[in-house]
């Protein structure tokens, strides 16, 4: 389950499924533009996917050096072919986010790291993190959201997954993964342990862990650091 | 959520839900069998919501002298009723299976004493299993059937449990009720501790728990304990 690439119909699933959905991408790009995302910067996405995120980004800010990284050849293939149907210059690469394996050029590069919907997937959590941490400048901030394991939810939080599981039209495949994904997600604490052991490496000037369920309506856990200026 | 009473609306979706699946109930009334129930025994079963298991076990040994205990003056009140309508001579109570507060003629007479699918819902788990030991006479047998939090299944558990929950024809009420159900229910490990506490009290020749899908389809833990001869 864990850090497995999206590969095949899976992949073409999720782009399905995000390229109908780019609404909800709205309030995750509040929070960029709270952390401070300008255009002309330098962004880098760990686990693009099939670049949603990239879409909308390159949209709203057309001078954004915008790379997106993903673990799937699959994603990366679907993700170039999106971004030349909607004409935007984006990189994307294919890689690791717990490596810094073909993004050596990036470190320490980007003004903006961020993820997104992927992180829960990561086997090595703070191996995460330390890669966000190692890729941003000094003064510059990471965003991660991702999803929390069921035990984490309260009965309300409970209730409105089971609602998004049970009450839409799903493809069969895309609402067993979304079910599993939340059953093998780390629990809050194991996003706070792993944010601290990064930045035991890279030193941070803020943080914050928080849970709401802005820019999805399911509570997900949202990871925001932001380096020490050098 | 946890210890309150199932009443009103709930209580008849329940009975609905539960006469329909008597075929359900045959693997449960197996493991009765393997722990010896015999035709002329006191058998208590605590949690007895509408009686279906009362109705199963006096067709099947008609000279049982069967108390069913529930928290819910509508289940009782429905237990009582689809009794008549069956023809079975069956004893229901009002009771709380967490207290042996009337049910005190009962103690130490029972040669079995049984719950199904109830007392994850327990607020006292050790409370209840002390119930249990409390009521059986020594040389007697306890056992418990219900429901593990979601946290304990493995994939293939939770694969299952996805199944049952997205594949069939539920009522939308009981759909929300059986996964908060699972949402809410103890941790393996609670049982353990919670039978264990119990014994403490009540010393026992036998022990055991289990988890497996008999009966059910999803898995559920199975709790025995033979209370130790006089």
């Amino acid at each position: 389950m864990k850090t497995e690439p999206i590969t095949g119909s899976g992949a073409e699933a999720f782009h399905r499924m995000g390229s109908r959905a780019l609404h909800k991408y709205d309030e995750f790009v509040d929070l960029l533009v709270g952390a401070g995302i300008e255009d002309g910067q330098t962004v880098v996405d760990l686990c693009c996917g099939s670049g949603e995120l990239e879409i909308i980004l390159s949209s709203r800010f057309p001078s954004l050096n915008l790379i997106g990284v993903d673990l799937s050849e699959d994603m990366v293939r679907i993700a170039r072919g999106y971004a030349a149907e909607e004409g935007k210059t984006v990189e994307f690469r294919y890689g690791d986010a717990q490596l810094l394996a073909g993004m050596e050029d990036l470190v320490g590069k980007a003004d903006l790291v961020v993820s997104r919907h992927a992180f829960h997937r990561l086997t090595r959590l703070p191996a995460g993190f330390a890669t966000m941490l190692s890729l941003v400048k000094p003064g510059g901030a990471i965003l991660n959201c991702s999803f929390l394991h069921l035990s984490d939810f309260d009965e309300p939080e409970f209730r409105t997954w089971l609602q998004f599981l049970t009450g839409g039209r799903w493809d069969p495949e895309m609402q067993v993964a979304w079910a599993l994904a939340h059953h093998h997600a780390p629990r809050l604490q194991d996003y706070h342990e792993a944010l601290a052991q990064a930045v035991g490496e890279t030193p941070v000037s803020e943080q914050r862990i928080w849970v709401d369920n802005q820019g999805y309506g399911v509570s997900t856990v949202k990871c925001f650091a932001r380096r020490a200026a050098a």
